[in-house]
Formats: C-alpha cells, structure tokens, sequence
C-alpha cells in the first residue's frame, strides 16, 4: 500500500552509498561464512579484551545534501582575500580545463599509486612530463616525480647531502634569506641527526666548515643573488651545494645547474595548483646524475615492455629506506603526485613562451610596484628582484598592514618595521593601486615601460621545455583530449576494486571531493591573519575532536602530511618528551620484523637505533623476544613501534602486553595506524596502550589516493604529549615543525571531515564491520585453492587477509608478478605483493566494495589457480602459458597467436568484463632493463621509435 | 633574452584556447590552399555585397579567470530562495555523483545525438532506462526518450490525439487545472492549427465535441482526482485522453495507464534535474502500444548487431516529419538527452523503495502542513491532495507571501485571494515552520503521524521500476563505475572530432560549462519574483544585446528551446505580424528543396502551405524557380524560409535578390540559422534581408549537444516584428509562448555568454574564418580522391563541405554507411550522412579542431578510398571487406578471422589511434530488425542472452 511507510532512507549515505554491500548482499557473505549476524563476525574477530566501550556519538549523520549546505556554511567563514604575502605559496591560476579533467575527475584522483606500471601509463606520463618539466627548468640532469612541500624538500636536500658529500664536516649551511618554515624543519630535522646548523648571510659562509649549504632563490625577501661563487668553494670543500629555487622565476633567470648547484629543491605550487591554507602541493628535487641514486622519493623512467616497446615504470625503487632501512635517512615513500600531474599540465597548457610570459608579467608589476613606492619616497629593498620586494616602513607596519586589508589585501609582516609584497599570476593593476593606497599613494598604475630589475649576469642563457609535449597543440579540444587519453590508459577506483592490502583503496564520494574546489577552500594563504581563516578553523577543531573520540587520543596535530611523516612527527613528540624529562639517552626502538618500511626509517630519523623483534610462528609479535629485548634496553628503551591490527591483518590479544611491557622500562608506545579501517568505532589505539599514532587520512578517511599522492598522516596523542607536538613559527609556537605548512596539507580536510559527518558514529563503525567482513569472505571463498596465512584465534582474519603464492614457483615457475599481471588480464589492480610477507599476496577489499565486485576478483583468482594447475600438469609449458604471457594487450589479438590457449581464454578471463573490458596500453614491462638504462626525462620521439623497432 | 616582452598572450582564450589550429598550422593550411592570408581566403568564399560593414566590438575579451570572476558577480545577484511556487518546477536535490560524472563529465556532455548507434550504447542504454522507467510509472507501454519541456510536451500531446483521434471532432478539451504555461503553449500552437480549445472544469467536459482532453494530475492547485470515467466516455466518442502527470506522483497514485489513458506526458524535472530558471529538463511522453507510430520525438530501441547480439539504437527515425514533411504537425527533432539520462540515473540511484519513499515524505509533510494551516482555522483546499495546497486568504494575500519572502520563501499567487505552497524532496521541518510563521502560525512541526489525504480508491496498485537495473546495487562505487563503463561505450568530442555537417560540434570549454553548476544560477525558479534574478536578468540582457550585433537584428527572444522551436516561434512571429496588419490570409511559405527538415514541418504548424523551391545544377536556389512561385503567390505570400549559407556550404550570392523578391511580393524573410557559425563578425542575417532567424546556441555558441539536446534555439528579429515575439503569462504579456518558462532553458546561457565574453568580438569573427580555413582544408585535402560538391564561385566551401560517395555504390557496392562505419575503425564520429544530398557525406570541422586532427580525419577518409578502389579493382570482395565488416570490435579479433585483410588492416587504419584506439563495443546494428521487432523498454536480462545466441 503505498502510503504506508517504508523504512527505506533514501537519504542514507553511510548504509546506501558510502557501505558496498546491500543488506541482501550482507546476509549471503554471513551465510557463506557460516554466521546469522555481523556483531558474531566482530566478536569473533576482535578479542573482547581490545573492544572500545562506548559507542561513537556524533548526532545524526548528514546526508549529502545537508553535508554540502553545512560545508557551504563553513567555507564561508574563511574570507578569501588577495595575498601578497608569498614566502613560498602564491597566487596562481588553475586553468579551468586541468581543474575539471584532472582534479575533478575520478579517473585521475582515485588512481593509486603506479606500482604496477602496467595500469598507470596514464599518470606515469604526466610524471615524467613533470621530472623533465623540472629537469630542465633547474638545470640539472635528474628530477624525481615530486616531494611533500618545500620545507620537506630542504630537509631531505640536505639529509641527502650529508649522505653524499665527501666533506667529513658535520654542520649544515643554511641562508638566513631561506623561507623562515624552511628553516625550521630543516632544524627540527637536523638536531636527532646530530647535524650542526649554521644560519647566516651567505656571504659569512666558510665552506670548510659544512658538508653542505642552501640558498634560497629568490630569498624570502626578494634578493636575487648569483652563487655561483659560493657553489664552487663548497666544492673545493668536497661540499654540496642546494638551491632552493622558484620554478617560475627560472624562465627569466639564470638556473641552478649553471651556478653549478648539486641539487635544487623547491615548490611546484604556483604552476597551477591552488594555494588551499598551505597544501597539498608538489615539491620538486633536482640532481646530478651523479647522485641520482642517493635521491628520495618517487622517480619515473623509460623501460620497455615485452614487445620491446617503450613503456614507463617507477625507477630505482630500490633505494634509500629499502636499501638501508635501519640506517635511513629519509622516510619518504610517498609523492604528491596528483599536484605533480597539476603542475606538469600547467607547464603543458602554457608552454615555455607562455610559462616565461606569466613571469615576465609578474616582474615587469613588481618594478611598477616598487617604482611606484619610492617615488613616493619609500626605501625598497632589494636591488635585484623577481617578484618579491620588502619596504621599510618604520613604526607604521601595522597601520600599513591593516589598510591593506582593509583594500582587501593582506601583506607580510618582515621583522618590526618592514613590509614584504610578493606579485603573481593573479596579480593585477588594481591590486598594486590597492597596495599603493595602503601606503598612502595615490596612483594610477598605466607605466608601460619594461624595465627590469635582474642584472644581466643573472638572466637565463639556456633554453629550456624543449620536449614536444610542451610544444603541443594548446588549443583546449587537444587538451582535453590529451589528459582523456592518458586518463584511459590507467585503471583506477572508477572502473575497478583495487583490493590493496594495508593501503585501503576505498569509496572517495563525490560529494565529499566537491567543497576542495571550492575557492573559500582553495584560494586561502596559509599565513594569512587568523581571523580570515575561521572556517578552516571551525573544521580543523571539530575533526580533531572527531578523531580523539576515534582513537582514545586526547589531541591531534594535522601538520604531518604524510603517513610516514606522522610516524616521524609522532617519534618526533615522543623523543621531545623524554628529552623534556631530562632522559635524551632513551633512544633504542624496538620494531617487529613485519612492520612497516617506513617505521625503522622514522626511528632513523628520529636518532634512535632499531632493535628488531622476531614473530611468532603465527606472524605475531613473539611476546617473550620482545619482553627480553625491552628489559635488554630498559635503560634507554624509547619506545616501541607496533602495527594494529598487525600487518599479517590479524588482531593480537598481547598487545596489552606489549603496550604494557613497553611501558614497564619507560619506553613509549607507537601504534601504526595503517590499519584503522579495521578499528574506528570498535577499539581505539589509545585504550589499548598507545601513547601515539598517526592516522593515513588517505586511506581511512577517504582522502583519495591521487595516483601517488596526496596523503595526510594526523597524529594522536595522549595528553602527556600533547606539548610536544610539532609546533610551527607562524603559530609561534617553540617546538619545530615537521611540514612547511601549520596544519599540514588543509584543503584536503574537507574530504575527511565530510566523510565523518556524513557517516556519523554508527556508520563509521560499520564502515568498520563490512571491511571485517568483506575481508573474510573473500579469504572464505578463496580457501581450499589458496592458503590464507595468519588468522586470528577464530580463524577469522581483520580487514585484509595474506594468501601464499609461494608453492606456485616451484610447482609450476609461477611468481607472484605473474599472478599480479594475470590479475589486470581480468580488470583488477593486483593486491600487495609480497609484503609483509615476501611472495605473498596482502588482499584488503574494502567496506566500499559490493559483493558483486568481491566476486568477480574471487572468481578471476580461482581461475588463475585452476590456470596455475594446468601448469602444474604439464598443460600449459612454464614459458608460455597465460600468467607468464600477462598481461596481454590489444596488440597481442593483432599479431599471431602462437600460445597453447586461445585468444579468448588469454584476454576474457573470468572477471573480465566482455564489453567493458581493460586493456593495458603496454605487456609486461622489464624492471631490469629500466634500472639499467635510466631514463627520466622525456625521451625524443625518435627514441620511442627505436625502442620499438 | 629573457626580460625582453614577448608577444606571447598567455590568457588569450579566443586564439589559444578555442580555436584549434596554432598560427603555424593556420600558416601551413593556407599554403596548402594556395593563400597568403586568411583574410584573402575569407574574400574568395564571401561575397563582397554580403560582408558586414562594422566589426563586432564587444570590448577587451576576457581570460578564463576573469570571465569567472565576472560569472560569480553575476550570480551573486541572483538571490537563492526557497521557492515551494510547483507550478511544474520542483526542488530537488541531484545526487553528488550525478552531478559529478555526468552532468560535468564531458565524456556525458559533449556527445552527439546517438544517430551512430555503434558508438553510442552508453547513451542508449541510459535513454533506455529512462524510456523503461516513464512507461513503468505511466503505466503505458511505451515511451519516448524526452520532449523538450511539459508545456511543449502538452502541445505535441494535443496534436498526436488530433492525428490518432478517431473522432471528427475539432476542438481539444484542456482541463483548467493544467499549470497555467501548458495552457497557454497548447492555445499557441492550436490556433494556426485550426484546433478549437475549451478550457473548463472536467466535470462539465462534453466528450461528443473533442477529439481528445487533457488532465493535470495532480492538477495545478494540487488537487488529484480520479479520471478513468472521463475517460471512459472520451474513449466512447472515440476520443482521446491525455494526462499531464507528475512521475514521482506517480509512485504513490493510480497510474494514467491504469485510468485508460492513451497519452501521459510531464516533466522528469524533480528526478535530480536542477530547476535552473525554467530550464533545461526532460520531458516525458508516453502512449499505448498502438499509437507508437504516431508518437514524436526520439524513441530507443533494442536491434542486434552483426553478430546477433543485443543492442540499442534509435527506432522508427521515419515519422512524422520525415513521412509527412509538408502535413508535419510537429518539427521536434532533438530531445533532452543529457537532462533525461540525469533523470534516469536518479531512479538507478534511488531505485522504487526510495522513489516511494521520498514521496511519501513529501506527502506527509504537504499533510502536516496543512493540518497545521487549518488547525489555525484557514481553509485548505483541495482534500485529496499530492505535494500541493491552496490556501484561502482574502485580502492578505500580499501581506503573506511577503511575509514569506522575509522567511527565505516564495509562495505562489493564486488568483486575488489564495495562495499555492507546492512542498518537495528538499523542503525540511523547518521550510515548513517557515510557512507557518508567515501565515502568522507559531508552531513545531513535531508531528509524527502518518496521516495521508488520498483517496483509497486512487493509491496505486501495479508496481514498477522493476527492472534489474532499478534494483542494482546504489551504493556510491556501484553507480559511478556503471557510468563510468556507459560513458566508455560512446565516442564523444572529448576524445575525437565529430564532423558533423550542420551540426557544429566546436569546443565546450571547461570554464564555459562551470558557472552550469553553480547554484545562484541553477536553484531559481522561474517564476520567482524578478527582483530575485537580477542576475539573470543582466546576463540575458547583455547576451541578448550581443546577439542583434552579431545578427543585424533588433530584439531577441530567449523562449524557444530547441532550433526547430526557433524556427516556429519565428514563423509564428511572423504569421502574428501579418494577422496584425490584417493579412491573415498570407500562409504560403517558400521553401527550397534543400531546406533542413524541420523548416516545412515548422511552417505547416503555424497553418502555412509549403511551396518548394527548385535547386539550380550547382546546389544554389533557383530564383528564377523563386520568383516564378512568388508571383504566383504574390496575393497569400507570407514569407520564405531559406538557410545561409545554404545547406550545401555555399555563400550563394543570389540572397538579396530571394529576399528581394519575398519582400516585394509581401513575405517575410526566414533566415535559418544553422550556419550561423560560418557568419557571426562577417555577415549578418539582418543585413542581408532577413526578418527574422534563430540561432543554435548549442551549433554556434557553445551549448554542449548533451548527447541530443539539450538545445537552444533564440530568434531574432527586425524591430518591426518586436511586438510578436513570443510572450508569457508570467511576464503579462498577451502572445503566447512557445516554451513552458519565459526564456526557454536560461540555466544554459552562462555558456554563451561566457562564450562571447571571452572570445569578444575579433575572436568571434576569428572563430568564423577558422571554421572556413578548416572546412576548406579538407576539401583540398580530399579532392581528387573524393568529388566535393558545391563550392562558391572561386570554388571555395564556407565552413562545411560535401562530398560525394555515390559514385561507389556502383563501382564497389559501398555505400555511405559503410564508409561511416568504417570510420569508426579510425576513431571518428561519422560527418552528416545523405543530407542534404542523398548518398553523400557533409563534413564540418569546425574551428576548434587542430590540423593535427584533420589530417588524422583526411588520412582515414583517403585511406577508405583506397580500401575502396581495392574493392573495385576486385582485391576484395563485395560482400567482405574492411568497409562492409566496419566497425571491427575487439571480439572479432577475438575470434576466428576469415577475411581477405589483416586483423591490422581491418582494426588499425590510417587515423586509428595505436594505444588509445576506441573501440565500439558493438558491431554495425541492424536496422530493419529494431523497427521490426520494436523493444523500447529495458528487456529482461533472459533476452539478450537469447538474442546473443
């Protein structure tokens, strides 16, 4: 009867759009797994010991509606003024074309990050247009597919430089003209290392004295400067010598690679990518070939595929933190990588003329600015600038600052009695009227000469984006085109699961990606006056309230904008509170074999030394290995650092005891929070004995992956800790900061937010359960043809499950590689390979996943199991079945088909959809041949041809 | 040297971003024509007498960010109230992803009409799904794929019952609870139809003196009546009855079909389609079985393809104005496609149980509001009710709706003394507390009773949505891949030129299509007060003003939403302007030969007759023909209808004279702007001798075709004609309309006018000369192996060019589908196919297409002629090979391969892209068997697999 009322909500976003699985769908897998109801799966899966007690409350979930109007209520707290205050974050403009087919589109921002290179030659392409866009606007040989931020970048420049200067100094050069937030990470990551900084006017630089020295290009208040001189007397020291660099202001001047500079760092943010509070946007490192391998971070290169066709793949992946692990002195493993592809765009959209053009424009407004100023009389320094003046005012700073405003202007406040004024993109003739007026000048600005401000031996000599692709056809139709081609060629959330164990792939929902574009968002400086701000703000107060309640932490910093960056961020806390204690000597770190890579690399980085614990045989923490380990070290035990549930995806009932045994010797507790997705709303890290975790916003709270970034890795901490958090200069806080930004990469936060309200309590606890339970379901129906490895005392696993591909090489030469490229023949990313677990797959659906999707991966794996059977029998060869074939391309239908199987079997598995199917642009790609001949720049089209000949 | 200024216009969207061939290429094209300039190209293909004598000044054009900083000033003058007005226009709220990855996807928005159905299944599918759901709500058989607006769908309702009516009866009965704008569209179109209208309460309907009546259901001041005996007895005088009925009304009441309606037609608005101002949405029409033949607009259908397998096209193309051409009483010939795919993915998204349920909560609150107004002792009306009541309030009637309005609410007006409130998916407790309070009522809207006012006796009874698309999974991941894999099957302007003679699909720019979402321009109702569209109202003016520029008109109308409603609301223009000066009389219209289909059906519905007009041997009109038939006419001649450039792509130089002679002999001058986009800065309508055009936003400024519609079709006209251009009765006016809202699909505008803001006058007429260079380009480029008929006197094409594939037929057994298809192997929408000339294909590149791109479009097209001389040299056979097998899809790569070329040969032609290659997803469809076995609603699954055997 129609008017009696259903109780279907049609509104529901957690249960009917954000959840997978339909209640229908939900009572079949708890049939399948033998259960009547999905508490019996938790409370079988999760030790009563660990299980939080109250239920989250966070009032009545929103629906996407009253979300977006409650978004629109908070951004319109945030004021958005015009900015000048530069100091590394500018006015920019997106053009509108990279905003709606690249930030906007799912094709692009739920793409992960491109470890099978296979799928990813999408992004891998706008990767290197990236490294080459960088490579040769700084001059040098070797650029890496992007960093977190800039004060990061510094850090890992002169972490890097230590590692390869020949130079035995211990203290590290820093120009005082440096970004002040440079500067302090620098510091801040420098002290556990026992690097010596030394701040200073670079002419007061002895070379001797350091292994190496940065110089910040323009400087922070403008100068633009030669150090050509000082690079060569850091060399004669067997010293490095960074530049920190503005990639615009290198179209007009001269580069870092011609002052001789080893390595140049610096942000890609101006290149189209919104200032959004201070993030995210893409770093850029510059090297020498000569270094190439002792750089962090991503770098992409030119491979070949099976064909002998030019392919892209990630290079030298083997570096740094999986070389030295114990010994590292970098963390990163992430990217900014959807910034990058921003930014790469932007350089192809403008091309050098138009790149060189936009920078000519800012400098040619920044000499009428400062022409202006002093034919009025006002002093105006420096001599030699790009776009960034600073004007001594005397006592009257705050008089001129607060008419700016007024003018809808907000300008930097440079010591007690200067002001600095920084131009871009944005920067039009009524703003420099505005400032002008702040100043007390009434002006018209109609001065139509082009003066310039560079002396001459600074102007760029060498050209530079000289590829085709920045010589394309701009016109927007082949724009469009051109990112839809590229957007095609990789598979991302929006057409298939990407079932990645401990990376948590899952729904990132339109309506939570919307409010990011959203200019109250995205035009704010990061240092602009708090008062513009209070929207930003009001989210940042109530997702961290949100997040304590989640974890059992009484306090939240978001500066971390990375998940390794929490961990060293919350190491960082934990080591300021000992050393507050007076115990600096606590500093060993005990760390289980199955951690995370980048957990030994942050103790590292923090100065301690790791001690490893041994697993159980049934991969858990061996208890007993852990208590000895502890007493061992008890006099200077800092902590531990743990995963929950453990990274072999199972819920250990020790780890009271081993919070406690922590505890017990003085140690801290680090909880991992890799794997939250499999604890919000069920057990919190603070109950259970954590002192400290970060949590991967990217991958628990919805922030989408980007193919390869952003991330954001918040930490919690119990309130002990909570004055050691990372503080930040411009809040004037004492503690360093670990980002350049004071909350991190903020524009991101909307996503997650949204995701909170929007679920409320219950929905992110079941969120909780259906992960939980699509993890079994899948281990369910893949056991007998599989070995799942490592259950819980039920039997039952967490959010992701291990199964063992190892017997496959002996029995029929079959490599987990195999089954991963197999997999794409089907339409899937693979799952983790082979870690924890080496020759193993890490399998984690997912909450956002239906049954139906769930299926179809378990019915592509159970084929590829009956098809490594045939193997085994002798069926198929070992060197030419359809795992070692895959994944196979359109070009392999063309061609002759000389296989013991047919066309239909090798491309159509099960799982593959018939019409709708995946093709992989590329075969296999050889790993080998890619770290031999590295390349990391856009090859000439010629080369592409040889390649394939 | 760097500091040096460039001339580099880096923010130069007209010639850097629009248009597509870079200097260089437009260089290198003019060479290949032999020309210096373009501007000697533009003198050889216009002829001097037609040139325009000023250039368009429309002021410094605007970069992108500019234009968007403008749009936001705009749109902040429209001010975003509540409106409960109904009236046919709803609140709704459109899913987040729908809004995301269709309505801003270009992969949805920049398609083609599906005519290519191998390259359109997405679209089809979806239109299917539409069609599926219309005709399970109406409860009739079957249904069409959208009509432009309800009003318009009421007008094409009268005259379908007037075909199929077996009565002899004259006049239409109009139930006087129809929205006042339906009325109003149907009394416009009846009287030059000779149909004679009563309008009255349906109780007093004599059936014995109509041919047919139309309900509203629920009726405009919301009542809900039961009409199956009014039926009954329509049906005994062999009448027909249509209902006007709201879908979602229809999850809850007894359906049109279920009173025996024959005709059901509404608006899909309210199922997730942005009120927008009037406009765009989809209507629906739906009928019995028996009358499918008599239905207007597009209807798909299920066919197979080559292999036997299920696919969708577009069924029985041949009706109505294609049977009838000159006895046409209808011209619609383009649908709301991208508004009716957004509403058929609303009903996926919510599927039947949430359909009903957000119907129900609209009810339930519609009855809370009105217990509360009559607890207070006002008289609501009527007792039966849906969404809608009327209240009675003497002589406060504007003391409450401005009441209202101070509480963030517009109300509805209803007669001197009532007030209309219409509640719907957005209106919340608080909406209607709102209500109260300007009633005067302070009351909590705490009510929880499930109280309904709808008699028994007319709940609905039958089901619906049951197809298993309804009943898919919804959560959020689900859909977006659905339409992510729906999007894949089609070939839109996002990954290649579509050249489409006629239909000009140019650039839809990212920047044009944003201000689309925003909700100051899609939230307004269009009968809000005006004070309320101030922006609107700015950006219709400015538009407007532009248009008489660019036209040589003196006043422009924004009503008519579609060319073909141009078209007749032109005509109807002028048949008002002959009726005003007494001249009656005056209905004979010439059209030539070659004239667009839509031209005589539009004639024959304002009552004209239609003379044709002979074409000489070179394509042009025959004017001796011309005046020869004017003369003859001289006494009842009441205009001319002729295209320029004319349908054959020539700038006939013989216009003056035809326009000459129409006005001499008394007629008005039609001038169909279809072509405008080969005139806009050099030649204007107005100044050549017409009275009066249209003009195809979606051709010429920018409108994306939607995948077919929406579209727009403004007229202009001479200051003469001002007086009778269409009117509204919201506006006071006493001419009729033709749309349902004042100015047709409003929400569409901030395309044009970001359009001609950014291109600014020089650009615009730029954009003209490129649209000849390009067209020309191919030309040349085909010459030689393909005969281009019709050129100018110095053998120049405007800006689109024929060619001839005729000859083929006899020498190769080729037709001109053979060569479209095959095209398709190449990555390419087909150009125009046998129009205007039967058997020849009509290309038009338009501006924004790159050289790059119509070498690769050249290269294919001489690749078939050589594939074809391979046929007639008797290499390949008739009846297999690449062109008679096209398109080729992966799955006959897949399987055996028995034909006389490779599987390279026949998949990879000249122009296919290698890596990113499209691939249909079907075979070539067969025609015959879809109008023979006609399936417009979503089969059950069981019979694709049986077709599929």
């Amino acid at each position: 009867m129609p008017f009696t009322p259903t109780d279907y909500l049609p509104y529901d976003f957690a249960n009917r759009r954000h959840i997978g699985p339909s209640p229908a769908e939900m009572a079949h897998m708890l049939e399948t797994l033998g259960l009547s109801d999905l508490e019996s799966l938790i409370d079988e899966t999760l030790p009563k010991s660990i299980r939080q007690k109250n239920p989250l409350n966070f009032g009545k979930p929103k629906s996407e509606r009253a979300l977006l109007n409650h978004m629109r209520i908070t951004a319109s707290k945030n004021k958005v003024l015009t900015s000048l205050i530069g100091q590394g974050y500018h006015g920019t403009v997106t053009p509108p074309v990279i905003q709606r087919n690249i930030l906007e589109n799912p094709a692009w921002y739920t793409a992960y990050t491109p470890y099978q290179p296979e799928i990813s030659q999408g992004r891998l392409e706008a990767l290197l247009n990236y490294q080459t866009m960088i490579s040769d606007l700084t001059g040098l040989e070797i650029a890496n597919a992007s960093l977190l931020d800039e004060a990061t970048a510094c850090a890992e420049a002169m972490t890097m430089a230590e590692r390869v200067a020949k130079s035995k100094a211990k203290a590290f050069f820093i120009d005082e003209n440096c970004h002040p937030q440079n500067i302090a990470v620098m510091k801040t990551r420098a002290r556990p290392l026992g690097i010596e900084i030394v701040t200073g006017d670079p002419g007061k630089l002895n070379p001797a004295d350091v292994f190496g020295a940065i110089f910040q290009y323009p400087g922070t208040f403008g100068h633009v400067r030669d150090f050509t001189s000082h690079i060569e007397k850091l060399h004669e020291n067997k010293a490095i010598a960074v530049i920190a660099a503005d990639p615009l202001s290198l179209t007009l001047l001269k580069e870092p690679g011609a002052m001789g500079a080893d390595i140049a760092i610096g942000s890609t943010q101006r290149f189209g990518v919104p200032v959004g509070y201070g993030g995210p946007h893409a770093a850029y490192m510059a090297t020498k070939d000569a270094y190439k391998r002792s750089m962090p971070g991503r770098l992409v290169g030119v491979s070949v595929d099976a064909q002998n066709k030019a392919a892209y793949r990630l290079s030298l992946q083997t570096r740094e933190q999986h070389i030295r692990r114990e010994k590292a002195t970098s963390n990163v493993c992430t990217a900014q990588a959807l910034l990058a592809v921003m930014a790469s765009f932007y350089a192809v959209f403008h091309g050098p003329e138009g790149l060189k053009a936009i920078a000519q424009r800012i400098h040619r407004k920044t000499v009428r600015l400062a022409k202006g100023l002093e034919s009025a009389g006002f002093k105006v320094e420096p001599d030699a600038f790009f776009d960034t003046i600073t004007v001594e005012v005397g006592l009257m700073q705050k008089t001129v600052m607060d008419a700016a405003v007024r003018e809808g202007i907000n300008l930097r406040a440079v010591g007690k009695t200067k002001i600095g004024i920084n131009l871009d993109e944005r920067s039009r003739r009524k703003v420099t009227e505005a400032v002008w007026r702040a100043f007390g000048i009434t002006r018209n600005d109609d001065d139509l000469s082009h003066d310039y401000r560079v002396p001459d031996s600074l102007h760029r000599k060498s050209k530079y984006l000289e590829h085709d692709v920045f010589h394309m056809n701009r016109a927007e139709t082949e724009m469009m085109r051109y990112m839809r081609r590229l957007a095609d060629r990789d598979l991302a959330l929006d057409r298939a699961m990407i079932p990645l164990g401990s990376c948590t792939m899952k729904l990132n929902s339109a309506a939570e990606m919307m409010p990011v574009s959203w200019r109250e968002f995205s035009l704010l400086h990061p240092f602009a006056p708090k008062d513009q701000a209070l929207g930003y703000e009001e989210m940042i107060s109530d997702l961290s309230s949100k997040l304590c309640d989640i974890t059992g932490y009484d306090a939240i910093s978001m500066q971390p904008n990375s998940g390794a960056q929490g961990e060293y961020a919350g190491l960082l806390t934990i080591a300021e509170y000992h050393r507050a204690k007076g115990e600096e000597h606590r500093n060993v770190c005990l760390i289980p074999t199955s951690a995370h890579g980048t957990n030994p690399a942050s103790a590292q980085m923090v100065g301690w030394k790791v001690i490893p614990v041994q697993s159980a045989e049934n991969g858990d923490i061996d208890v007993a290995d852990f208590r000895e380990k502890a007493e061992l070290h008890k006099n200077d035990l800092a902590g531990c650092m743990i995963t929950y549930p453990s990274t072999h995806g199972v819920f250990e009932e020790t780890v009271h005891e081993v919070c406690a045994i922590t505890h017990e010797y003085g140690g801290q507790v680090y909880i991992d929070g890799a794997n939250m997705n499999a604890m919000v709303g069920l057990s919190r890290p603070g109950d259970i004995g954590g002192d400290v975790s970060h949590l991967n916003l990217h991958k628990t709270f919805c922030i989408p992956h980007g193919g390869g970034g952003p991330g954001m890795g918040p930490i919690g901490v119990k309130a002990h800790l909570t004055p050691y958090l990372p503080g930040h200069p411009e809040l004037g806080d004492d503690t360093g900061p670990v980002s350049a930004a004071p909350f991190g990469s903020p524009s991101l936060l909307p996503i997650s937010w949204a995701y909170c309200l929007m679920m409320g309590g219950e929905g992110l606890t079941q969120a909780t359960r259906v992960a939980i339970l699509n993890a079994n379901y899948i281990a369910k129906r893949l056991e007998g043809s599989f070995d799942v490895l490592y259950r819980g005392a039920n039997g039952r696993v967490a959010h992701e499950c291990i199964i063992d591909t190892r017997p496959f090489a002996e029995t029929a030469g079959v490599s987990v590689d195999d089954i991963a490229k197999r997999l794409i023949d089907s339409g899937f990313h693979a799952p983790t390979m082979s870690w924890p677990v080496a020759g193993t797959l890490m399998i984690e659906p997912t909450e956002s996943e239906t049954k139906a999707e769930l299926d179809r991966f378990c019915d592509a794996m159970l084929s590829i199991r009956e098809e490594i059977r045939l193997i085994e029998d002798g069926k198929y060869p070992k060197d030419n079945n359809p795992l070692c074939n895959a994944p196979h391309t359109v070009q392999d239908l063309v061609g002759t088909w000389e296989r013991p199987y047919s066309r239909e079997q090798g491309c159509f598995p099960p799982g593959a959809f018939k019409v709708d199917k995946y093709w992989p642009p590329v075969n296999r790609i050889d790993n080998v041949y890619g770290d031999r001949h590295l390349v990391c720049t856009c090859p000439p089209m010629s080369e592409y041809a040889e390649a394939a000949e």
